[in-house]
């Protein structure tokens, strides 16, 4: 049976930066590769050498500046891709030459046009070649799941005849299931390694289909030691397999798959983030691990579940990941998640009030997405008071220009008497003007925390979605506007998110 | 052995709107519905009626509109939530009613506090009344994959007895591998069944550690022949199995899985934008199947097997799911997608001119995150050439607010000579305006298509980058700027955008 150390090989750099539309700078890519060094990955594929210049510096000043994990470059079966490979990376103390050819008859006719005598040369000299420079190198045969497994299988043991002491089996289109992954995998285990235990059977999977982490696990059953995977899952198409989301199975599971790994998970949120932040590429809210809401519970049973015991509904413990569990009230959210709430605010109920200001907060809540701390209070006061208590925006009117300085000024009426009030503000741009005009009307110190503008429908002249986060002394208030006007909308976001502001402090 | 037809249950509207911060309104949730009819999904479970007078407002609705699918509510062991269940959805044709009750030890100690006989007399009581309103019971053993196989399996031979036609296993925290699931659905299959063929055994996965749609797939072979999943992957936490990719993976794999679906695929991609933008949910770039990504193709070894034959990287027709292959020019792109560009704008290069230009795209691809026709163009010039035909924003000028008409000025210089002149320009907003003022500058008719703002730094008077995508004839051209001032930042990148669109239609 192989080792029970399971090698992380992150190509987050590699496949996920050849994803479309990410072009990270060597700057962006060494930070990158420094987190992954915090997070403890085995192995960091830094780039593909022979791609382009660029390329080629950003893969060298890792190898030169990154400590801990081996650095590796991809170079097709080509002499000058290998030379370059080994340019890039041979400043690394521990690095590692990866050299792959397509063995599928669709990409060597199609694609390469090569017969498959003229591919199993190309492997044998190509490893040879890259054997020269390292003991460390890694074959992979491309699109191995659509191969010819009886080829596939020979150019594997040509790679290790010629010294590869890695061999990894990709599925370059996404097109396996576990069942066929966990059969293939077993053959090359077999049938390539015999028996030596020097060399490293290795996954890389793609999630056309959704089963990337799936497909990868199941490979652990068969003797792999080896998982690729990209932070966030990025990378070609639908993505490779998520690096974080193998560690936290591997490290939850540890009585499925009974492997080690050295990660340091309370790495992944800050890594999944920097990528994330640096790519440009969203990371969906119910995202695995490091979702924002991997750790959110809104709805009642769950949020009843979760305060009598986390484990209820949840099988990680956040801290272990660098994030934190939250409780979410919104309209699904029932009695346990309101008391909780409640009980944080220091407000303390009989039971018929309790009945009553439920509820009014089931009421409020099938209408609103999420409900915060002022309205939380206002629940519990009769309807009166809320009126009172809001500012109302009547009017505004803003200017700017590249040679103008921006500003903004606000017509806003308080409370029930309607008594109107103008203010004004400058700021860096029209939004920060309109900004200050309205932390001046509502007596206000408020930090913008957070900006968006959404598109509701098309064309300039659309309706558009502006949400805000502000954060007033330890509280966050989040408000949205909606406006043809993107700037009038961000003023009704930032009313909303200071009316709020002002009930909680006032309350 | 079960029928070969696989029941594709969806639960978007449910367990998929009880993600934080989701909160459809009645009207939001029949027009999820109507799509989800169109996609031709077996059963919508339409919400859980009992929760508040919101949701049974929106399951009566899409029980008395939605014409196809069976309509379905979900209601605990508890009299009220199944008389509200029944109440809701009887006006449909086909209806259902879904009880559920938590059999796992943590879940009945410390959330129930009820004893497994309390537990099993509730489901016994409660199947029991449900079957009096309906022939279609559907029963779940929540937390099923962290219950005592045995004791799990005792409830749900009760719930047969009783008259339930769907047996469903959840595994509600998202906690088992597919051998294990498949291990679990093996045993329900043969123990409460017994060769029954009149009930379905049945899915529902979480996906905390990314294999939901594994587990989903790996029940089939243990005789499982109803899935259920939720739109985009929408979900408590990091979300149930995503419907679409089990749609297209059964598809793609019929060989492998040798069940059949209903399913009208090509209204996948129209269904996920649907609910993406009524819940506010995005989808991730690397989604599998919906994903922005998911046929989108950058890099140079790829492009180059896409343009010889679409099957080298793809395996489903993007036309299948109501989507289009895309080829993006970028720093990873190779000689082979260069040309193609070229050649999609009639573009002939001698073979040293390819080499010079093909050079000078590599130089720019390093500094550029996508290269548009226009750059390609300019590649192919002189510098000299560049710079004269660019048209350059001098400077510009905006007012509105609430009561004033949004209204723009803005200056340009054209060409080398540097003449400079102004254009006024109005509309439902101040970027609107703007746009007028530019499209008259430049003499082009130009619609937009996507307008994005991205924050790039923290706060108000932070900067933030404008994304635009504007379509000039039968070509988009996409453009940024960033500035302080949002309106100012969509100024310039309409400019960018219409020098790109000049520079095409002009040469």
């Amino acid at each position: 049976m192989p080792q029970d150390k399971l090698i992380i090989f992150d190509t987050t750099l590699r496949d996920g930066e050849q994803a479309p539309g990410i072009a990270l700078t060597p700057d962006e890519k060494l930070a990158i590769a420094r987190q992954l060094a915090k997070l403890r990955v085995d192995v960091i594929e830094a780039g593909f050498a022979a791609a382009s210049e660029g390329d080629f510096y950003g893969v060298s000043q890792i190898a030169k500046l990154v400590e801990g994990p081996v650095i590796a470059s991809l170079a097709r079966c080509v002499p000058d891709d290998i030379d370059r490979a080994h340019d890039a990376v041979r400043h690394a103390a521990r690095h590692r030459i990866h050299v792959f050819q397509s063995t599928s008859p669709i990409h060597m006719e199609r694609m390469l046009r090569m017969t498959p005598n003229e591919v199993m040369r190309s492997i044998v000299k190509s490893v040879r070649r890259a054997r020269r420079y390292t003991d460390d190198v890694e074959f992979s045969p491309q699109d191995a799941t659509r191969s010819d497994p009886d080829f596939m299988i020979a150019c594997c043991r040509a790679a290790v005849r010629e010294g590869a002491s890695t061999i990894n089996i990709p599925d370059t289109v996404g097109f396996a299931t576990p069942e066929d992954y966990v059969a293939l995998l077993g053959r090359v285990y077999d049938e390539v390694l015999e028996g030596r235990d020097d060399v490293i059977v290795s996954t890389h999977c793609h999630n056309d289909l959704g089963l990337a982490v799936a497909n990868s696990l199941s490979a652990i059953h068969a003797g792999a030691r080896q998982i690729e995977g990209a932070v966030n899952g990025i990378g070609e198409r639908a993505g490779n397999t998520s690096t974080e989301e193998i560690i936290m199975a591997v490290k939850t599971r540890q009585d499925h798959f009974g492997v080690e790994i050295d990660a340091n998970t309370e790495e992944i949120v800050p890594t999944s983030r920097l990528v994330s932040r640096l790519t440009g590429y969203p990371i969906q809210f119910n995202k695995a691990v490091v979702g924002r809401n991997a750790f959110a519970h809104e709805s009642g049973i769950h949020q009843h579940g979760v305060l009598r015991a986390r484990e209820t509904y949840e099988i990680m413990d956040p801290a272990s990941v660098g994030a934190t569990s939250q409780i979410v009230l919104g309209k699904h959210s029932g009695r346990a998640g309101f008391a909780d709430a409640l009980a944080k605010l220091d407000i303390v109920l009989e039971d018929d009030q309790f009945a009553d200001a439920f509820r009014r907060f089931k009421d409020l809540a099938d209408r609103k997405v999420e409900i915060n701390e002022r309205e939380l209070r206002t629940i519990i006061r009769s309807e009166q008071d809320r009126i009172d208590e809001t500012i109302r925006l009547v009017s505004m009117r803003v200017s700017g220009g590249s040679d103008v300085s921006p500003s903004a000024s606000v017509r806003v009426s308080r409370g029930a008497e309607a008594e109107e009030e103008e203010f004004e503000g400058e700021g860096g741009g029209m939004v920060d003007a309109t900004f200050t005009a309205l932390k001046k009307a509502f007596g206000i110190d408020a930090r913008l925390l957070d900006y968006r503008v959404v598109p509701v429908t098309a064309g300039a002249d659309a309706m558009a979605e502006v949400n805000v986060v502000i954060r007033v002394g330890g509280f966050s208030h989040n408000g949205r506007g909606v406006s043809t006007d993107v700037v009038e909308g961000s003023g009704h976001a930032f009313v909303e998110a200071l009316n709020r502001a002002l009930s909680v402090h006032d309350g």
